[in-house]
Order: structure tokens, then sequence, then C-alpha cells
């Protein structure tokens, strides 16, 4: 949605309480913002309030005064708050390796418009994708990764992602696991992995799926954590298949099923609608 | 979801003007309630408001005069109000004719407690379905439809409709037409029909929907307005077909279209989800 | 799909070689058949061929004889035959608990002539669906299961599977695990169970997907073994969550999933379609 | 799936009758030939039998003459056949405007080697995509239409498509209406339209489909005919909005699905698995 005027989005969570809502818009009214959207959730169970509000703020006033009004008035609610600008694009790294189908989806989508963000560089542990990536116009960094180098690696991964000021890190099918180590330093990372019914652990997946008869192949994207594909979902999303689709075809429905879901959870992020609470994401779309 | 105490459901729409959210939550908010959920929509291009809030009254209030006062602040926002309460259950009337499956599926859903509702009778132009009904304890209503007895038919019925202080029509696969007269006296009536892409117009559409090979299947649940197939859509729903189904085979699979569509609708018209503007509707789930 | 003159499906796997579709209609057309329906399939990487081959016999013939003759054929072959003949009504009996959507759901199925099958009675752990059985005139056989009487209580179950003469059990919502031993004795037994990406193991798991924020629920159906939902999956689908639905909303679409995946399976199943291989199945549908 | 040795693909359709599947596998078989994949159908209430066959023929044989000899035994048994050999790869050749998704999706999706065909020139009524397409290393024919020159310039493709040897034309979002004439003398054309339940004629259809608030959108893949967006359905598959999609947002959404639904719809062609019959198709996939 065009929004010409730049915006600000709040993402909140905390403790719930009576007139939590009335509070925040009413602070944003009285502040001369208008609400554009307001989108909150209770989760009953847990007695958690969590709320999504986006307001484009008075035309002549200091925004990022306001931004930090805010989050002290969220504060003194209990709210965790985290306050986003549309002017302030975020910048994305994408980390690749040998595939290439999700980094072109996304590379294309960034240059239809789709996303309102900046793709800053492409990261990767292989040289293969330079070209490409160089055809796009992205700077291309080539960092090798072994088991003896990989400390090393992610240090310069990490001063890399400093020095283009990454907001995002999109695994784009990027073949390495990230230390613990990594993840702490770094933005929040977008990693996707196929997902199946039942769960296949060990290598080459598709074949056990092919060999178990399953009549789904699924995809989930999550924000990649310390414990190997377990972190916060933002998105998930399924294909039928038969016995009549061999193991390639599985692997190519998998492939249009990771480019689908890594492009929306990407969007979802930019668009500052996933707030993550413990294990899980609360995402207003 | 399980409310204990009784909670207040408004339903707002109008033009749109800044401080909307911040009004609505601040006045509920002074007058003592706890809001649970609030779910508001702009559409931008039409400049309209869209709002559904729920909330918890305070313990010791007069309700009725609550939900009176709410109605006239809210006019005076511009805003076209509906509330209810949950400590009044919506009263349902099924029309049937002979086919059964949408019966079955939403008595027993009603039986499990699905919806929080009261379902008071049948009406159906057939005798087939009273046994069932009876099984069921539901009083059937059997009002015979011919060309020449349609008014009068209509005229009993909403008699019927009124002595049973119905809030809610649902036309279970009733196969007649009801009059723009019928429509406007009676209270909402929710239709359920088959879609296809393309549409086909005519009798028999699986067979036409089977000649012309199509590969997805459909059902639309809607409000009966006079133009027939053409109110409001409340919810859709589609199924994947192949060479391999034949005639049966699709109506089979729109009957389980048909059933799930048509309790995915009554569902949220009946938790106050749905509100209705001009041709279209905005479902708040 | 309504077939008049009795057909005859059979069901055939074995090492792949050439000229196996060939012989088996060759076969079929030299003994007067008419094929209707012929879909095979063959794994590339585990070199095996798979077939359902429907087909009328000749009309004054005798078919018992031809099932015969088709299996030593088919034997002859390397294959492994399975011939059902459409004049044999298969014979099915539920077992439930205390949970009634999936038996009330397959109950009415069969009732419209969704399944060309006789149910011939309803087992029981509990006595609390017994009123409804006999409301569809079904035999209801309450037996009582605990820890210490469960050998015995299968021993009473077999029997009367061997009595009541069962091609077929379906668990809608059984709640007890049936033992290796019974499993090997009894006809082949249809399971339904929820199924979530990634999965939960212990108790209560819609919660535990609740709590992980997942954004896909899903149910599978399968063969029971010996091994507890592990069996060859027959059936599988998904339904789309968010953060709005509740644990309860959860439950609510979780059997409504249940409901419409088992119905399939056991369609499938009763249509002579599943072809089970080691741990897989081939569904030709 | 990776075929090593070529193949050879027969489409037949004819009255039916019996023994067909016997004769064909028969031949085959007799022949030297080894059955990969036979998928049959019959259309009972037309009267009409479909067959897909796929064999590897003898290793030292005359290719030629065995598809020369198979064409005139189907015609012999009333069949209406269509023989493609894997050593022949189809040359495809893509219409475009300048909307470039459908495009890149399909470029991409050739260069990671999906479609066993070559993509042999890009014609255009527009220079927009002409750097992208050389980018891609395909030649871009920037043939330019105008009402008073339309005739001329589908003469100019035409002719093109000769020079070309074209096997399919693939209307990637070209945003002409191809005439009756041009339909008569060039391949098989596949388009891709959105679709959406109801219908919307006129323009805008995105702009209709929020307006009328349809909780589904669709695309359809089907081949060009005479009359616009009626010929026969390849492929189709729907997305879920809801209110919280703006325009922009259906606009976006459905790209993902002409995407999607084109590239499926392209596959199954160029692997020979769409039989076109009257207005509908068979897909054997």
């Amino acid at each position: 949605m065009a929004t010409l005027t730049p915006s600000l989005v709040a993402l909140l969570h905390g403790p719930d309480q009576p007139g939590l809502v009335a509070r925040v818009s009413g602070w944003i009214f009285e502040h001369g913002g208008n609400i554009l959207h307001a989108d909150q959730h209770r989760d009953m169970e847990a007695g958690v309030f969590f709320q999504r509000v986006e307001w484009v703020p008075p035309a002549e006033g200091d925004v990022d005064g306001m931004v930090r009004e805010f989050e002290a008035f969220a504060r003194g609610l209990g709210m965790n708050p985290r306050v986003a600008s549309s002017a302030r694009r975020p910048r994305v790294v994408l980390f690749v390796s040998k595939f290439d189908h999700c980094f072109h989806d996304l590379v294309l989508r960034w240059k239809s418009g789709d996303y309102a963000a900046d793709f800053v560089g492409v990261v990767s542990n292989h040289p293969d994708l330079a070209e490409a990536a160089r055809g796009y116009g992205l700077a291309y960094h080539h960092i090798p990764v072994t088991a003896a180098t990989k400390a090393e690696a992610e240090t310069r991964q990490l001063s890399l992602l400093r020095e283009l000021g990454a907001d995002l890190v999109v695994m784009a099918r990027y073949m390495q696991v990230l230390s613990a180590d990594f993840l702490e330093q770094a933005p929040p990372v977008v990693n996707i992995h196929h997902s199946f019914l039942p769960a296949f652990a060990g290598g080459r997946p598709y074949h056990q799926a092919h060999e178990r008869g399953v009549k789904l192949i699924g995809a989930t994207a999550h924000y990649a954590t310390a414990v190997l594909d377990d972190g916060p979902i933002i998105q998930q999303d399924v294909a039928r298949v038969t016995h009549r689709q061999g193991v390639n075809d599985l692997v190519r429905l998998g492939r249009d099923l990771e480019r689908l879901v890594l492009a929306q959870a990407v969007r979802v992020h930019l668009e500052h609608r996933v707030l993550v609470y413990g294990k899980r994401t609360v995402v207003f779309d």
C-alpha cells in the first residue's frame, strides 16, 4: 500500500491491562498523529498484549523526538516498544551459496518495487552467483567458509554487515549454519527450510519424504536462532504431492515453496509486521 | 473462545477521520469497560473506517444503558453502529429442502457447542427432513411452495420467523429463491452456492464444469439479496479437481465445500464478525 | 462413480520388467474383460511396478474363477496381487471413544450413499455414543478398556470383528493404542491423527502448536501399525492459522481437518485405490 | 524426471472400445518398446478414451519409422494420435509487453533446467524488456502493434515463428489479443489471465474484486483461442485474501499466481501431458 507521507510503525508487547488500546491511541491522537492502521492481539492464556500501530506524525513535527517520546511512553505502560519510520528504508544483505532460486526471486521482487528496502550486498561462501549479482548491480562478497576458518569468516561477515549498515540478513539458501555468537551480534536473520509431515532428520529429506510416501511437502521461514531450524516461525506453506511425482519433482516443488514462503516472510518483516515473542511470532498481516 | 463474563461487540463503519480509534477506545475505557479485542480497517480509496471492538462492561453496570449510550456516542462520530451482547444468544432458523448435508453439518456443530446461538426451528418446502430434525429435537415446519402459492408461503414463513424471534435465517441448500419482499422483512439470510472459474449460467453447473474441464471447483457463502447469488460474500473456498473425477465426484466434493464454507460463514456471522458495507463485507476474523 | 455391472479391481505390485502393462491388459482382454480404468506407476529408483486395473468381466462368466485365474497369472509375473469385486461390499466397523465428530461424519456419508460399503457395527471403550449409534440403526458394542483388561478387551474385539465379518476397522478418534498382536490379527485399520510442522511430542499438541505460533495445522490418516502414528500415510491436509486463533479455534479447525481427511482416506480404501508397499502407500485417485 | 535414453510420448484420444489399453501396450511391447508410464482415462458420459503412454524404443531401432508406424496403428484403432520424441526439444517463443514477472520466472526456470525445451526468442510490442532478454542471451524482436498495423504485425510475427521453428508460443503477459487468423497459423499458444469468483467483465478487475470484497483471487492458464479467455483450461490456482489487502496487494498476489500457474502450464505442455479435446483438456500429471 503506497504511503506518500512518511509514517511510523510501532510494535509493542507487554503484560495485558485494561485501557492499553485507549492509552496508546489517545497518546498518538493528542500528539497530532493520525492512525492509519492499528491491530492488537491478546494472548488470554499468557496475559500478554501485542499491538502494531501505524500512524502519520504531524506534518511539521520532530519525528525523531516523537519516536523517543513514544518509546518512553510505551515503556511507562510496561510495554516493550520498537518503532520504525517508513522514511528510513531497511538495508538488506543476502547470504547465498550455490542454489539461486530464492536469490533471483528476492532480487526481482526488490527490483520491481515490492520491498520498501534497499538490498545492499550479497555474501556467499562460493563464487558461483557473483556474475548474477553484479548483473543486478549488487556488490558480491565472496567469503569462503571451512570448518577451520568458520570463526574467522564469521568475523569478516559481521564486520561487513556493520560496514553495510545491514538491518536484515536473509539466508537465501545459504548452506552454512551460523553460530550462536554470530547470531548474537548480527541483525535479525531470516532463514528458509523445507518441512515435512512427519519431520525427517538427516540428509536428503526429499528422498526420505518420497520413500515415506508423504502427501504434502512444505517450507517454513523462521528467524535463525542458535538451535538449528527451531527459531520463531514467520510463514509456512505446503504443496500436495502424489506418487506420480518423483524425487526431482519434489525438489522442484520444494524450490517453488521456498521462494514463495521466504519472499512473504521477508516482506512482512520489512513492513514491520512481525513481533517476536519468546519462541513464537505474531504476524500482523 | 470461551468468554465467561458477558461481553459487548460493536461493529462500526462511517466516514474516516483522525482520532476515531482513540475516541472509541477512550469512551469504553472511561465508562469502565475492558477491551478484549479491537480490530479496525480503513478503506483508503473509499475513505471509510470499519471497526469491530469487543469489551467487557463494568461488573455492576447497566448493560442495556451502556449499549444505548455507546450507540448514541458512535452516531455522534458519524458512525453506523451495531452492538450485540454475548448474553443474548442469537436465534437461528434453518431453511432446507431435500439435500441434507449442510443441514446435518450445521446442527451437529451447534450440538457440539461450536455456535453461541440457539437453533429454534427448521422450515422446509418438503417433508423429507422432518424425521431427522425431530431426531435432533428441532421443530419442523413444512410449508410447501408452488409458483401459485409462493407469496402466501412467504407470508407464513415471515410470520413464523417473527413468532420464533429469529435473528438469522440459514439457507442450508433451500432450493427456492426468496423474493425481494421477503428479504426486506426477514432477518439476515445466509445462503451457499457453488462457484466456478469460469462461471456457468443455467442448470447442471457441475456437468458444465466437467465438460469444460475446470481444475478448481468452489463454493461461496453470501447474504441473500434480491439479485440472485450476488449478495455480499462472507466466505469462499475451492477444491482441486482433475479429469479423473467424474461429475458425481465433483458433486460430492462440492457438497464438502458447501458444508464447510456455509458453517464458517454462519460462525463468523454469529460471532458478530461480519460488517456489511454496500455490496461487500469486512470479516474481522 | 456409479458402476451398474459388477466390476473387478486388481491392485498389483512387484519387480518392474518390460511388458507388464501389455501382459496384464492383454490377459484381461483375452478373457473377455473390458478395462474401465488402468493406472500404473513405476518407482524408478526402487525398480518396482504398481498397478490398479478395474475391469468388467464377461457377462456370463464365472467371476470367482476369473479372480483366481487372474491372481495366479499375476503371481506368475512376479506380482503381488489383490483382487476385489464390486459385487462384494466391504464390511466396516467403527471404533470410537467419546469424540463424535468423525463418527457422525462417516456415518452420514455412508447413509448418503458415498461409500460402497456396509457399516456393520460400532465398538467403543465408552458408553457415550451408544444412543447416537442406535439412532443410525448401528449396533453398539461397549467394550471397556483398562490397563489391566486391555488384552482381554482386544480378544473380545477381535472375536467381534470375526463375527461381523469386518473387512476394515476405522478408528474414528478411538483413543486407545491397539497392540501389535491385535493389528496382526485384525483386518486393515485406518487411523487419523493431528500433524504439525514442526511435530510436537507429548500431550496437548494444540496447546504446544499455539505456544509455538505455527502457521499451519494438519491431519494425517494412515494405516495403524505397531509403531504409533507411523503407519503408511493415506491422506494429509492442512489449514492455515494465525495468532488470531486461540487454542480452542485450533482444536475446532483440527476437528474439521480430521473429519475430512479420515473420510477421504476411508473412501479411497473402500474403492480399492490404496496399495500399501513397505512403509508407504500408492493412492490411485 | 531425468530420462537418459530418448523416449517417445504418445497422446491419443478417440471413441472408446474394449481392448484399447491391451492393444496399445501390446503393440509397443511387440515392437520392442519398454513402457515407462501409461495413463489412460475414459469419459464415461461422452464415450471417449484418452491415453498418454511413454516408452523407450528399442536401442538400435529407427525411431522415426516407429513413430510413423505407431501413428498409423493408432489411427487404425480410430484414435487421434500425437507422438513426440524426447530427443527433439520443443522450441519456445515468449511474447511479452511491459510486465516482466512471468517473463523472468519462465526464463529462470528454463535456465535452471526445469524445461526440456529451447527458448529461442522473445517477441514484444514494446522495447522495455529488450535489455533483460539480451542479458539472458535471448534474441529480442520488437514488433510494435497498433490498431492500424495489427494485421501486418501478426504477419511479421508468424513469419518470425516459422523462421525460429517455434513449437510453442507463451504469452507471458502479452497485452494484445491475437486474431483468429493468427491462432490458426501459429503453433499452440498458452496464455494466462486472472480469474475471480464471481467473474468481472471490463477493465481494472482487481479494483472490481476489491470493491466486491472477494475472499479468493485466482489465475487460469489456457490455450488461446479466437474467443478471448475461453480456451481449454490447463491449470488454475487461487490465493486467499481479506479486507486487509488493498488493491495493490491483490495485484501483487495476482502476479505470484500468474507466474506459478503459467509456469506449471508451460511445463505440462512441454512434457506432452496435455491432451486437448473440444473445449477442455485432459492433463496427465
